[in-house]
């Protein structure tokens, strides 16, 4: 009767059929080639991973409660990590001079904080809802809302924050603001104290939830940045955290805080999404920031990629000493004040995209900047982490850029 | 010039207006007061957890590789993982009759199997679409698929299978059929090798996708399950597969199996909605795989939930007799060949969910069956598990419900 069909119809979602492979990750693997120097990862340094900490950690969470680590639990979270990770955020507040008072009930524990984005886009996102982010942004935010079919618009901004008129037009029917105000992905850049005062009243002003993003805010060289966005109007913004910068990425453990309002949607997006994280892994952490770990361990962090930003910095000014004088025919960087990451612009007339292939020939590899851009994409900008490669590989690396530069300049 | 806001305008995501707390979590809540024997949970027994081998493979991992286990990694997976779950799938269906060669290139490692279900929704499911599932089916699923708003609808089935002829008439646009057919949850019912056979058909015929979930297949207490659906017609479905039940559900371990032209979609959902599953814990599993552990240690496993369901069902037997003679009377259940669960009915004119406050009076928990039904509920069913109480539990909880059914029968 019916007629028989050669093969399955497989029907795309709509949103699916938009997806595309990230555009870094297929650039990262034009990289990858063996000795290439990569300014391009985006990978903390595996000698701060504290291994024997987390060795000591398996250990004590398998002997002391087995069963509990290894069965299934709470979709929340791991109560005593949230009760952690609730006055970590008070203590750093309160140092920043702001008083948050976190609660335990509205932290939410993440697989990494790339889960976190993916809640708030299913909680917050109907199709064509507008989205704002800043210019540029982290490309996998947008890859997280992508799915959820919004309107993504950029909001202008610079070193110092972001362009309030600008937001003023665009913001009174967006669902969010998404910032990353320390040490930006990709930018490296960081929000001033007037910045974040005045980006904090203006989204009040329009009632614009704001989605903050935090993952780097402890990698500070200097001095720590300004208390966060979240912290001034705690009922007025999603908060993301990682322990990925800090402990280890491998563990795919973050965390967000949420006003109580909007904390039972999230959790039963995230119930629907895997249950819960992995309890053990929650332990580990936990185990492992017993007693002020990170007091002591992340400190040598910020050392360690204090010293390689000052070695690019200085191989910068090395090979490009017109950039002060003559910055339009010259590379031009910024110099971030923490974090993994520089923001580089090539010489008027040069394109990130296009240069890449030459410089991978010389023997360097950097991401271009453009796919961080919802729209107005910058071309002659590139992203350059300093934390992967060793001085001398900085110093060679920024040698070769520079040779890569000068032979396809126009 | 703009009125100041008091407050933030959170505007909810219409799916998320819809989403409900677990009714199921809700009632575990109730259910979790010390002393009550409980066959509700849907837990594995934390006996069957291989401790000492996962501590062992926690030492091992971050001895031989400790950066690359903690560092980021591939969306796809550890790569040995992959290639040990291709193998184990192909040896699987060889065992039951069926050539299945499982390319480690389609074989996508998750946060949990219930993972896979998100991004089968998320690249599958349009606002609006028709999704099928077995009538009653994995609440779990139906939690996984609703964020991309579906209109979900139930296909009569049994203890045999699917009715074909009810498949037929609402499988022809719709976007795929869910099922779970090994030892399924709720109902711990098996699909014969004549409903696999008539299914595949029917799904080839009618150029429908299956997405099969196999949670359960291997704690079969008799003889292993017939072939997988999958396995009979892989361009024609995708796969979910778990560690949860054969190692330990608190590392969040699962995988799917997808058509290489579904692929690259679902690897960008997982990419987009947590970068990759933790590394770690993926070389845990691996190491603890390795050399054949689970031919081992499964049977163990195995053992022990056929003692307890031989426990069950001897209780309920002894506690109503009149089951084979007056079912329309009695307490009647099905024998499940593996698995967790048990499906009861309730005797002619009662309610379980009615009934659940009495029986916890008594001393003993389940979950009634009519939140498992997309639709037409039938409200006299229940779901007892029979894994994490013990055999004395079991008797003593089942003597408790005869009890609340004897004094609450109409």
């Amino acid at each position: 009767m019916t007629p028989t069909s050669p093969s399955t119809h497989w029907t795309l979602a709509a949103r699916a059929a938009k997806m595309n492979p990230s555009v870094i990750r297929e650039i990262l693997k034009v990289t990858e080639r063996p000795g290439i120097i990569s300014f391009a990862g985006g990978l903390p340094s595996g000698k701060t991973f504290p291994v024997a900490e987390f060795a000591a950690a398996c250990t004590k969470v398998l002997h002391d409660d087995p069963t509990g680590a290894l069965q299934y639990a709470a979709s929340e979270g791991y109560a005593p990590l949230r009760a952690m990770v609730a006055q970590h955020l008070s203590q750093q507040a309160a140092a920043a001079g702001q008083v948050w008072h976190v609660d335990p009930a509205q932290v939410l524990i993440t697989t990494g904080s790339q889960q976190g984005l993916d809640l708030v886009a299913k909680v917050l996102i109907d199709a064509g809802s507008k989205v704002l982010v800043e210019s540029p942004t982290y490309l996998g935010a947008v890859m997280a809302f992508m799915p959820m079919e919004p309107e993504v618009l950029s909001v202008a901004s610079d070193s110092e924050g972001i362009d309030i008129a600008d937001l003023r037009s665009k913001g009174r029917d967006a669902r969010f603001l998404y910032v990353l105000p320390n040490f930006q992905n990709p930018t490296g850049r960081t929000m001033s104290e007037a910045g974040r005062c005045a980006l904090s009243a203006a989204a009040a002003e329009l009632g614009l939830p704001l989605i903050e993003d935090n993952p780097y805010g402890d990698l500070w060289f200097d001095e720590a940045p300004a208390a966060s966005l979240t912290a001034r109007n705690p009922d007025g913004g999603i908060y993301l955290g990682s322990f990925s910068k800090v402990l280890a990425p491998g563990l795919r453990m973050g965390f967000l805080v949420a006003p109580k309002a909007m904390y039972p949607k999230l959790l039963q997006a995230k119930q629907a999404a895997d249950l819960h994280s992995p309890g053990f892994n929650q332990r580990l952490i936990y185990e492992v920031m017993q007693g002020g770990f990170l007091d002591r361990h992340v400190p040598t962090i910020r050392a360690l990629y204090k010293t390689q930003r000052d070695a690019m910095l200085l191989a910068l000014q090395h090979h490009f000493p017109e950039a002060q004088t003559q910055p339009d025919q010259s590379l031009t960087w910024n110099t971030p004040a923490g974090g993994m990451f520089l923001w580089a612009r090539l010489p008027a007339g040069m394109n990130a995209v296009d240069l890449l292939p030459h410089a991978v020939d010389k023997g360097v590899a950097f991401v271009p900047g453009a796919p961080f851009y919802a729209d107005h994409a910058d071309t002659r900008s590139m992203r350059l982490s300093f934390v992967t490669p060793s001085v001398e590989e900085i110093q060679r690396g920024v040698a070769a850029l520079a040779a890569a530069i000068r032979e396809h300049r126009p």
